[in-house]
Protein backbone atom coordinates (compact mmCIF):
# COMPACT_ATOMS: atom_id res chain seq x y z
CA UNK A 1 0.00 0.00 0.00
CA UNK A 2 1.43 3.30 -1.02
CA UNK A 3 0.66 6.85 -1.24
CA UNK A 4 -0.53 6.89 -4.68
CA UNK A 5 -3.25 4.29 -3.75
CA UNK A 6 -4.22 6.08 -0.50
CA UNK A 7 -4.95 9.73 -2.02
CA UNK A 8 -7.75 10.90 -2.61
CA UNK A 9 -9.36 14.98 -4.24
CA UNK A 10 -9.27 17.15 -1.66
CA UNK A 11 -9.68 20.49 -2.04
CA UNK A 12 -7.29 23.30 -2.57
CA UNK A 13 -6.43 26.79 -1.49
CA UNK A 14 -4.06 29.52 -2.65
CA UNK A 15 -1.90 32.04 -1.24
CA UNK A 16 -4.26 34.46 -2.51
CA UNK A 17 -7.20 32.99 -0.63
CA UNK A 18 -8.46 35.00 2.49
CA UNK A 19 -8.24 33.92 5.94
CA UNK A 20 -12.04 33.94 6.24
CA UNK A 21 -12.68 32.13 3.29
CA UNK A 22 -9.89 29.45 4.21
CA UNK A 23 -12.27 28.60 7.94
CA UNK A 24 -15.57 28.75 6.14
CA UNK A 25 -14.11 26.04 3.44
CA UNK A 26 -12.40 24.52 6.65
CA UNK A 27 -15.76 24.72 8.36
CA UNK A 28 -17.95 24.28 5.93
CA UNK A 29 -16.67 20.97 4.37
CA UNK A 30 -15.58 19.65 8.58
CA UNK A 31 -11.76 19.48 7.02
CA UNK A 32 -8.82 18.29 8.88
CA UNK A 33 -6.82 21.23 7.43
CA UNK A 34 -5.90 22.98 4.07
CA UNK A 35 -3.81 22.15 1.15
CA UNK A 36 -1.77 25.88 -0.24
CA UNK A 37 -1.19 24.59 -4.17
CA UNK A 38 1.01 26.93 -6.13
CA UNK A 39 -0.38 28.46 -9.89
CA UNK A 40 0.84 24.77 -11.09
CA UNK A 41 -1.08 22.75 -8.97
CA UNK A 42 2.28 21.73 -6.90
CA UNK A 43 1.68 21.52 -3.26
CA UNK A 44 2.95 24.89 -1.57
CA UNK A 45 2.33 24.15 1.90
CA UNK A 46 -0.35 21.95 4.36
CA UNK A 47 -2.34 23.91 7.16
CA UNK A 48 -3.79 22.00 9.77
CA UNK A 49 -7.17 23.12 10.94
CA UNK A 50 -5.67 24.67 14.36
CA UNK A 51 -3.51 26.76 12.28
CA UNK A 52 -6.38 28.43 10.08
CA UNK A 53 -8.25 28.89 13.16
CA UNK A 54 -5.41 31.17 13.71
CA UNK A 55 -5.30 32.86 10.87
CA UNK A 56 -9.43 33.56 11.41
CA UNK A 57 -8.54 34.76 14.60
CA UNK A 58 -7.58 38.48 13.59
CA UNK A 59 -11.25 38.39 11.14
CA UNK A 60 -13.11 37.30 14.07
CA UNK A 61 -11.51 40.41 15.85
CA UNK A 62 -12.60 42.78 13.43
CA UNK A 63 -15.96 41.63 13.76
CA UNK A 64 -15.92 42.17 17.35
CA UNK A 65 -14.46 46.15 17.94
CA UNK A 66 -14.80 45.47 21.94
CA UNK A 67 -12.55 42.42 21.47
CA UNK A 68 -10.48 44.51 19.46
CA UNK A 69 -10.15 47.19 21.35
CA UNK A 70 -8.26 45.22 24.14
CA UNK A 71 -5.99 42.64 22.60
CA UNK A 72 -3.91 44.49 19.83
CA UNK A 73 -1.45 42.43 17.85
CA UNK A 74 1.52 42.83 20.19
CA UNK A 75 -0.67 42.07 23.77
CA UNK A 76 -2.19 38.83 21.75
CA UNK A 77 1.64 37.36 21.02
CA UNK A 78 2.76 37.59 24.77
CA UNK A 79 -1.03 36.19 25.41
CA UNK A 80 -0.19 33.14 22.78
CA UNK A 81 3.26 32.36 24.40
CA UNK A 82 2.13 32.25 27.46
CA UNK A 83 -0.27 29.42 26.95
CA UNK A 84 2.33 26.58 26.58
CA UNK A 85 1.31 23.50 25.44
CA UNK A 86 -1.60 23.91 27.97
CA UNK A 87 -5.00 21.86 26.29
CA UNK A 88 -7.01 22.29 29.45
CA UNK A 89 -8.84 25.35 29.53
CA UNK A 90 -11.05 27.19 32.19
CA UNK A 91 -14.64 27.16 32.03
CA UNK A 92 -14.52 31.10 32.16
CA UNK A 93 -12.09 30.83 29.40
CA UNK A 94 -13.55 33.26 26.04
CA UNK A 95 -13.64 32.11 22.41
CA UNK A 96 -10.56 33.95 21.88
CA UNK A 97 -8.49 32.64 25.04
CA UNK A 98 -10.01 28.66 23.50
CA UNK A 99 -8.64 29.39 20.26
CA UNK A 100 -5.57 30.72 21.38
CA UNK A 101 -4.78 27.47 23.46
CA UNK A 102 -5.88 25.52 20.45
CA UNK A 103 -3.43 27.67 17.52
CA UNK A 104 -0.71 27.26 19.94
CA UNK A 105 -0.90 23.29 20.94
CA UNK A 106 -1.72 22.69 17.74
CA UNK A 107 -4.36 20.55 18.83
CA UNK A 108 -8.28 20.77 17.42
CA UNK A 109 -8.98 19.54 21.04
CA UNK A 110 -9.47 21.19 24.35
CA UNK A 111 -10.83 20.07 27.79
CA UNK A 112 -12.63 22.17 29.92
CA UNK A 113 -12.09 21.87 33.75
CA UNK A 114 -11.73 24.41 36.93
CA UNK A 115 -8.01 24.08 38.70
CA UNK A 116 -8.34 20.43 40.13
CA UNK A 117 -11.76 19.69 39.07
CA UNK A 118 -13.18 17.18 37.25
CA UNK A 119 -14.05 17.38 33.41
CA UNK A 120 -17.06 20.05 32.45
CA UNK A 121 -16.89 18.45 28.87
CA UNK A 122 -14.44 19.58 25.78
CA UNK A 123 -14.76 22.00 22.77
CA UNK A 124 -13.26 20.88 19.16
CA UNK A 125 -12.18 23.28 16.65
CA UNK A 126 -15.08 22.63 14.67
CA UNK A 127 -17.59 23.53 17.46
CA UNK A 128 -15.22 26.81 17.64
CA UNK A 129 -14.88 27.52 13.76
CA UNK A 130 -18.82 27.45 13.88
CA UNK A 131 -19.29 29.51 16.84
CA UNK A 132 -16.39 31.84 15.27
CA UNK A 133 -17.86 31.78 11.66
CA UNK A 134 -21.86 32.06 12.62
CA UNK A 135 -21.82 28.94 10.47
CA UNK B 1 -19.68 33.54 25.44
CA UNK B 2 -17.44 31.21 27.56
CA UNK B 3 -15.97 27.96 27.42
CA UNK B 4 -18.43 26.46 30.26
CA UNK B 5 -21.14 27.22 28.03
CA UNK B 6 -18.98 25.54 24.62
CA UNK B 7 -18.48 22.31 26.20
CA UNK B 8 -19.55 19.77 25.01
CA UNK B 9 -19.60 15.77 26.62
CA UNK B 10 -16.97 14.11 25.31
CA UNK B 11 -15.63 10.59 25.43
CA UNK B 12 -12.16 10.08 27.86
CA UNK B 13 -9.96 7.72 28.34
CA UNK B 14 -7.68 6.90 31.17
CA UNK B 15 -3.64 5.92 31.14
CA UNK B 16 -4.64 2.43 31.10
CA UNK B 17 -6.21 2.56 27.96
CA UNK B 18 -4.45 0.58 25.20
CA UNK B 19 -2.90 2.30 21.78
CA UNK B 20 -4.42 0.30 20.09
CA UNK B 21 -8.09 1.24 21.63
CA UNK B 22 -7.33 4.31 21.48
CA UNK B 23 -6.59 4.40 17.93
CA UNK B 24 -9.95 2.33 17.45
CA UNK B 25 -12.28 4.90 19.60
CA UNK B 26 -10.70 7.64 17.71
CA UNK B 27 -11.31 6.22 13.85
CA UNK B 28 -14.76 4.54 14.79
CA UNK B 29 -15.76 7.76 15.86
CA UNK B 30 -14.24 10.48 14.27
CA UNK B 31 -12.64 12.19 16.98
CA UNK B 32 -10.47 15.11 16.60
CA UNK B 33 -8.48 13.69 19.76
CA UNK B 34 -8.61 12.09 23.44
CA UNK B 35 -9.25 13.20 26.58
CA UNK B 36 -6.93 11.05 29.32
CA UNK B 37 -8.47 11.54 32.70
CA UNK B 38 -7.37 10.57 36.17
CA UNK B 39 -9.41 8.40 38.66
CA UNK B 40 -11.29 11.47 39.83
CA UNK B 41 -12.50 12.23 36.13
CA UNK B 42 -9.73 15.03 36.07
CA UNK B 43 -8.23 16.07 32.10
CA UNK B 44 -4.56 14.96 32.91
CA UNK B 45 -3.79 15.34 29.25
CA UNK B 46 -5.15 15.97 25.97
CA UNK B 47 -4.24 13.88 23.06
CA UNK B 48 -4.44 15.20 19.32
CA UNK B 49 -5.25 12.83 16.54
CA UNK B 50 -1.85 12.99 15.45
CA UNK B 51 -0.58 11.72 18.45
CA UNK B 52 -2.97 8.70 18.54
CA UNK B 53 -1.72 7.60 15.28
CA UNK B 54 1.92 8.07 16.62
CA UNK B 55 1.35 5.77 19.55
CA UNK B 56 -0.68 3.17 17.58
CA UNK B 57 2.06 2.36 14.72
CA UNK B 58 3.61 0.12 17.06
CA UNK B 59 0.47 -1.91 17.28
CA UNK B 60 0.38 -1.89 13.66
CA UNK B 61 3.67 -2.93 12.63
CA UNK B 62 3.20 -6.17 15.23
CA UNK B 63 0.70 -6.81 13.27
CA UNK B 64 2.85 -6.79 10.40
CA UNK B 65 6.07 -9.07 10.93
CA UNK B 66 7.61 -7.63 7.21
CA UNK B 67 7.61 -4.30 8.73
CA UNK B 68 8.86 -5.05 12.09
CA UNK B 69 11.55 -6.14 10.79
CA UNK B 70 12.95 -3.50 8.66
CA UNK B 71 12.04 -0.93 11.40
CA UNK B 72 12.71 -0.92 14.86
CA UNK B 73 12.82 1.41 17.62
CA UNK B 74 16.01 3.51 17.29
CA UNK B 75 15.84 3.06 13.60
CA UNK B 76 12.16 4.46 13.48
CA UNK B 77 13.34 7.17 15.91
CA UNK B 78 16.14 8.24 13.17
CA UNK B 79 13.37 8.46 10.63
CA UNK B 80 11.05 10.17 12.41
CA UNK B 81 13.62 13.20 13.59
CA UNK B 82 14.53 12.91 9.35
CA UNK B 83 10.61 13.58 8.22
CA UNK B 84 10.66 17.45 10.17
CA UNK B 85 7.84 19.08 9.30
CA UNK B 86 7.18 18.26 5.89
CA UNK B 87 3.67 17.51 4.82
CA UNK B 88 4.00 16.54 1.32
CA UNK B 89 4.62 12.66 0.75
CA UNK B 90 6.19 11.21 -1.95
CA UNK B 91 3.14 8.88 -4.36
CA UNK B 92 5.55 6.03 -3.48
CA UNK B 93 5.52 6.61 0.14
CA UNK B 94 4.18 4.04 2.33
CA UNK B 95 1.64 3.77 5.42
CA UNK B 96 4.33 4.30 7.39
CA UNK B 97 6.19 6.91 6.36
CA UNK B 98 3.00 8.63 6.29
CA UNK B 99 1.96 7.99 9.52
CA UNK B 100 5.25 9.62 10.56
CA UNK B 101 5.07 12.66 8.80
CA UNK B 102 1.52 12.82 9.81
CA UNK B 103 2.74 12.57 14.04
CA UNK B 104 6.04 14.41 13.23
CA UNK B 105 4.70 17.23 11.75
CA UNK B 106 1.05 17.22 14.04
CA UNK B 107 -0.89 17.63 11.01
CA UNK B 108 -3.86 15.24 10.04
CA UNK B 109 -3.32 15.78 6.79
CA UNK B 110 -0.72 15.46 3.77
CA UNK B 111 -0.26 16.11 0.29
CA UNK B 112 0.74 13.39 -2.26
CA UNK B 113 2.93 14.81 -5.00
CA UNK B 114 6.55 13.35 -7.28
CA UNK B 115 9.11 16.12 -6.25
CA UNK B 116 8.29 19.71 -8.26
CA UNK B 117 4.93 17.85 -9.49
CA UNK B 118 1.33 18.82 -9.46
CA UNK B 119 -0.67 17.05 -6.49
CA UNK B 120 -2.35 13.50 -6.83
CA UNK B 121 -4.34 14.16 -4.07
CA UNK B 122 -4.50 14.18 -0.45
CA UNK B 123 -4.26 11.87 2.66
CA UNK B 124 -6.12 12.50 5.94
CA UNK B 125 -5.72 11.13 9.30
CA UNK B 126 -9.08 9.17 9.23
CA UNK B 127 -8.11 7.38 6.17
CA UNK B 128 -4.94 6.76 7.55
CA UNK B 129 -6.11 5.14 10.58
CA UNK B 130 -8.75 3.38 8.77
CA UNK B 131 -6.72 1.52 6.66
CA UNK B 132 -4.28 1.17 9.47
CA UNK B 133 -7.13 -0.83 11.56
CA UNK B 134 -9.29 -2.64 8.89
CA UNK B 135 -12.48 -0.24 10.12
Amino acid sequence: MRASELAAPFPTVTAQTSALEAARLLAGQNLPGLIVVDEQGRPATVLPGTQVLRMAIPSYCQDDPALARVIDEAAADVFLRGVGNRTVVDPDATVLEIAAVMARSRSPLVAVAGRGQPMVGAITLDAMLDRMLDT
